[in-house]
């Protein structure tokens, strides 16, 4: 590329490398006429010190890590999506790059982004999809790769290092919405995989319906995320006596929408989670979930640690909020 | 972060900082004794040599830019979405990562991507979303910044660098498909902003049904790539006698799907692009891009030309594949 070195640079001035070096870096050091030639020259020459030599210097990469999120299925995957193109556009505004890779465990993506910091290639890095007993948060403070993470610690230690979605808070909207709309017998379709994420949506809907512990029991029905368990628990639901749902995804929120219609129960409403494309498009309402904010939140929680590594964080929770939309033409009965 | 450094095993051993060195680099300028003693060291330290440093030494960074892309909408985006997540796999499998950036013009694309090789934050890059005119290949052929293209230069100089998708192959399949259906009056939608992606498809569509200029005219209506431009575009081809369409999206499709049903014309079959959620979701034959073997080759390209600057390389064209779906029950009627 033929771009100037120092060495090119030194060489050009009839002095040392190291004198060009210490012009850039303890410009004290050198003899005041000296400084003015080198500096002359280096403007000339339109030489910039590069990212790596910048690196070795202040061990500064400005790049962030981040793993490629789960992508469970084309529908819900947009929230994955969103929020790393939030960060990419966030990051870039502070002068940061993103530095995305896969990693099939929690473990093999600590060992990467481990060894992206002490190569110097990233500064500190982004946790998504936090899960009980995980001990990324950890293992990173011991290795002290600086994080932040788009998820709380859902036990343990609150680092106070992350930001997360008020999903509770989203699913008593939710609920809200539906008694509103007059239901009185309203099921929760939700995982079967022990999720917190999915505990704590039922446990917004329990709560906001004030259900016992034996009623929610009855209203609830829990299996994959997928179009398929939604429609098979849908029709349990109906079976039930439930006559509207509080979804803990689209996906489910989609399935159940095509059982109740299959039934002709076009009376059934739902509510979903994440106001994605499909959605949208059915006129499903659904909880959105505000990824910009979250990217913005965890961004200046890292860049934070960065300027100052004993900074003190805590934890913070942003509400989401309820999405509804017309129902298209094309489904009116 | 305390890790070992070349000076801090140098001191340790009692040699100098260049032995240190010379032992990882150019051991045969080390005596076969010394050579031992730092390898041993080095194995006891869990030293590793920075990729700050390698990257001084080598130029190599094992990272490619990429800018983030256009995303549309949230119905075709996930084009986009797919091919980065295909390309951050596949890179990964070759030992690299991939650095994404946001860019709002071609210009500060280019401009961004000649800073990050500059600074040796990448080796290389990979290109999105050709159109005519685009100077983006000769800048960056200028700037010895090794690239390839998902997406073919579609006017100029043919540099070879690039794999795209053949959709005018894939309108050809989706006309035939619609033609195989019985329909005989077949219209196209697209896009009206002179997208080369859009006349290629449109060409296809008009290719396969041998229609003369003044047919393809009269059956065209163009817009722009949303869900009401559909459903415009298809209540104007219904009053021009159309009873199918090629849609040059999914999102057309998906319009031009809820204007068919809007006035009880059951019987209108279309096809879009992409096979998106929203697609199979609603049960819409589309055409299925194979961003992952698009990936693949553009990743063989640029990895070609960092292990031989001078390789000669070839455009590749991927033939994309028609997906239909059974129509799901909640659309019976």
């Amino acid at each position: 590329m033929n771009q100037p070195t120092l060495a090119s640079l030194a060489a050009e001035l009839k002095v040392s490398r190291q004198t060009v070096s210490n012009v850039l870096n303890f410009p004290d050091r050198v003899r005041p006429e000296t400084r003015a030639r080198v500096l002359a020259a280096i403007e000339r020459s339109g030489y910039r010190p590069s990212a790596a030599a910048r690196a070795l210097r202040n061990q500064r990469s400005m790049a962030l890590g981040l793993r490629l999120g789960q992508h469970r299925n084309g529908i819900s995957g947009t929230i994955v999506d969103g929020f790393t193109r939030a960060l990419v556009t966030r990051a870039d505004q502070r002068g940061y790059r993103i530095v995305l890779f896969p990693a099939s465990t929690n473990g093999e993506e600590v060992d990467k982004l481990v060894e992206l910091r002490r190569s110097l290639a990233i500064d500190a890095c982004i946790l998504t999809d936090t899960w009980y007993g995980d001990t990324r948060p950890a293992e990173l403070a011991a290795e002290e790769v600086p994080f932040a993470s788009f998820g709380r610690p859902w036990d343990g230690h609150d680092h106070g290092k992350w930001a997360d979605v008020d999903g509770r808070f989203g699913a008593v909207e939710a609920a809200s919405y539906l008694r509103g709309l007059g239901h009185e017998r309203i099921g929760f379709i939700g995982w079967d995989d022990g999720s917190p994420v999915g505990k704590d949506r039922r446990a917004g809907w329990a709560e906001s319906l004030r259900l016992s512990n034996g009623e929610a029991e009855a209203l609830t029905v829990e299996g994959e995320d997928t179009i398929l368990a939604g429609a098979e628990a849908m029709a349990e639901l109906l079976e039930r006596g439930a006559d509207a749902a509080v979804c803990a995804s689209d996906s489910l929120s989609l399935g159940a929408f095509t059982e109740a219609r299959r039934h002709n129960r076009h009376g059934v409403n739902l509510v979903g989670f994440d106001d994605t494309p499909v959605a949208r498009t059915l006129g499903l309402p659904s909880i959105s979930q505000p990824v910009d904010e979250v990217a913005k939140i965890v961004l200046d929680m890292v860049l934070a640690q960065l300027a100052d590594p004993a900074v003190s964080l805590s934890g913070t929770l942003v509400q989401p909020n309820l999405v509804t939309h017309e129902s298209p033409d094309f489904l009116a009965h």
